[in-house]
């Protein structure tokens, strides 16, 4: 089995990669591409660095061929929407490029795509479902979508057996990442365990989807072990909670005081911090989880794993 | 005011250019693109002959920057469905570079661009409204949906001034006409004013969405001059009729007999025959109509207009 990963030293990717050879150990080959690597590549990995939007890097990378690829590669949304030719080339020319190669090479491959709850927009109050009406609000949410879209077709097509798997913002990021307009949800967990002082910048009430990277990582796995069986586009299973209650659970988990100052970023809250609840019924029927409640999503998003 | 038409020697393209010198008398250029000419130009209007897809001939085309563009050119969804890279180049890329080019070159620039409900994908029984959700169950609608996101985002982003119409299948195409899996709603019209008999591929009872190019064209001229009130995607109010009641009503008109053979094909059905009601409140509400009736439906499509 061979198996690619890009986006592999992006903070999801580095997740899925640390557990990728105990999931696979008879893989005969795991690739991983980013435009750069810091770190040295694991005993039994490649590290390919490349830009996936040139097309001479795109079809060398594909040439052997691949029976699962996950692709993570991404321009985060806030930076996005700023660098429109960067987003353009990277969240959406890349993706399909990708795909149709992939499929030329390899019909009927595996590809788990990491997809974004950006494709909704704006919900209102009212619950989620397969139902949703999906429009878009920022660029970056437009092209997962557009990709989502080219992935099922394919599928439909019996080209690829893609998969898309729609996330919320995956805790808790490095503190020193930027471009996520989401990066307070990480922040709460980095500084609270600390035992810092926050401007949290949105309300306390403010109610979002976390999940850990942990359980992202279970999810991408069982993404690409789901049979036919599956759906071509996949919401997760999330918890949904108030900024406030995830910061009393790492208090609580860390045994450290709670000093946050909650803002009043109205932008911020209606794109992150005002999620209606979520019916997961489809992806826990296919054996997709949440974390178990928000102690252990303190523990997971501080463990590092 | 500089007009620019894409697909102009198509069925729709003719209907179009045939009255934009009475609505837009001043335009200072009216430029019509497709990839060959059949025809000579009309005095006041320019033809360009070319492939959208390739980037030299795109932007010298866009260099001196256009007010209002039609884009019209597509290829078919039958032969889309068997000529991937055709439709992948002409049906997503060739839209996706098009609109960023008018962008970068004039931006705010009036885009009217002619969907398809294709974008539905199979749509049950229930009346379709703004909800319903829109899976395409074929290349040509994915592609056409993937444009619509991108439109709604260059509009919400303010460098176009985008607006996409979800056209049903027009009539009556030309009986020569071919790559439409919806040929038979047309060769109703040709056959039974031709008092010949016709083998229908679809039930007697099939229900299909109608609008005459007259309508159609109608639709475009009123999308291109809708303020900014007006919505970034269109469904235009259709009629909604079987395949029986318009055979009956082409024969009204012409005083023909009727003499159609009914068929079985369950697919062609499925995809072209099996539509519900339409909720078009919201394109009402802007001033979009449909034909009048089917009568009226019958003489505009025979008309040639």
């Amino acid at each position: 089995m061979r198996i690619l990963v890009t986006g592999a030293e992006g903070f999801l990717g580095r997740g899925l990669v640390a557990r990728l050879p105990d999931v696979y150990p008879d893989a005969k080959a795991i690739v991983l591409t980013d435009r750069t690597f810091s770190t040295v590549a694991s005993p039994g990995m490649q590290q390919r660095s490349g830009d996936l939007s040139a097309a001479a890097f795109l079809e060398e990378l594909l040439e052997p061929g691949f029976d699962l690829i996950f692709h993570l590669a991404s321009v985060p949304g806030a930076l996005a929407e700023k660098e429109q030719e960067l987003g353009f080339a990277a969240n959406l020319l890349a993706p399909l490029a990708l795909a149709r190669e992939a499929a030329a090479r390899k019909p009927g491959c595996r590809f788990v795509f990491a997809s974004s709850i950006a494709v909704y927009g704006a919900l209102g109050g009212r619950t989620v479902t397969e139902e949703t009406p999906l429009s878009p609000d920022m660029t970056y949410g437009a092209h997962k979508r557009m990709t989502e879209i080219l992935l099922s077709d394919l599928r439909r097509r019996g080209e690829l057996s893609a998969i898309s798997l729609r996330f919320p913002g995956i805790v808790a990021r490095p503190a020193s990442e930027s471009g996520h307009g989401s990066a307070f949800m990480s922040q709460i967990f980095h500084r609270v365990a600390a035992g810092e002082a926050y401007d949290c910048p949105v309300p306390a009430e403010s109610t979002c989807w976390w999940m850990s990277r942990s359980a992202a990582v279970t999810a991408l796995l069982h993404a690409a072990r789901t049979g036919t069986e599956s759906k071509s586009v996949v919401q997760p299973p999330v918890l949904s909670a108030t900024v406030a209650a995830v910061a009393e659970a790492v208090s609580r988990v860390t045994g450290q005081p709670f000093l946050i100052r909650w803002g009043h970023d109205e932008r911020l809250r209606q794109i992150f911090g005002a999620m209606p609840p979520l019916d997961a019924t489809p992806a826990l029927s296919l054996g997709f989880c949440a974390d178990a409640d928000l102690d252990a999503l303190a523990v997971a998003a501080l463990s590092g794993d």
